[in-house]
């Protein structure tokens, strides 16, 4: 069993961090298409190879994780993530929608690559 | 006729812009006591010196201004600003409203003072 990286709580979730976050294009592609899954779906930090370097993907899901937008398992030196939908929409109902949809209605201007990540296995 | 400051038009306001602004508890502060007024509603910088510095509040009006959140007029030395809820309604439907929801209910975890600015004249 993998050592597993800590979480903040439901409740711990801040506003102003999600908002950081979600303000880096980098973050909100990650969020972005995490997002078109179910949100037990888990993608791999190699599934956004397209989107930035691995050290800068690693910084960046760190960042998500701290935040509170994503969940991290570790299994050996693999990392799967899934974005905590059902913890966003109690803390900050409406939030992540808006945010999505706000996106995604400016995803040419944004880039935001849609990644087949999941089909792609 | 005082020299206006520039504004971004309603087409050109960044969607990580305005993340950005509002990701900054004196920022979202600004922008949730503005909304609580007619969008025609002009607050002076005067109106919020409870909340922090004359210098780092023109900086935050600043970057508000830039980001599209609100518009500033110039009269003499005197700022008038009002939030722009038509262009952000337009530009990102759904999405002040849902930060602004947020933030209410966070209200006192974020120290988000309500100033009775208007009835305070």
């Amino acid at each position: 069993m993998s050592r597993q990286p800590s979480h903040p709580t439901r409740e711990q979730i801040e506003l102003p961090m999600v908002l950081e976050c979600l303000s880096d294009p980098t973050r909100l592609a990650i969020v972005y298409n995490l997002a078109r899954y179910d949100q037990a779906t888990e993608l791999r930090c190699g599934d956004f190879y397209g989107l930035s370097g691995k050290s800068n993907l690693a910084y960046h899901f760190a960042k998500l994780r701290e935040a509170g937008l994503i969940q991290t398992r570790c299994v050996g030196t693999a990392r799967f993530m899934r974005l905590r939908r059902a913890d966003l929409d109690a803390r900050f109902p409406g939030l992540l929608d808006a945010v999505l949809k706000s996106a995604a209605g400016d995803a040419e201007r944004l880039e935001l690559v849609d990644y087949d990540v999941v089909s792609a296995r």
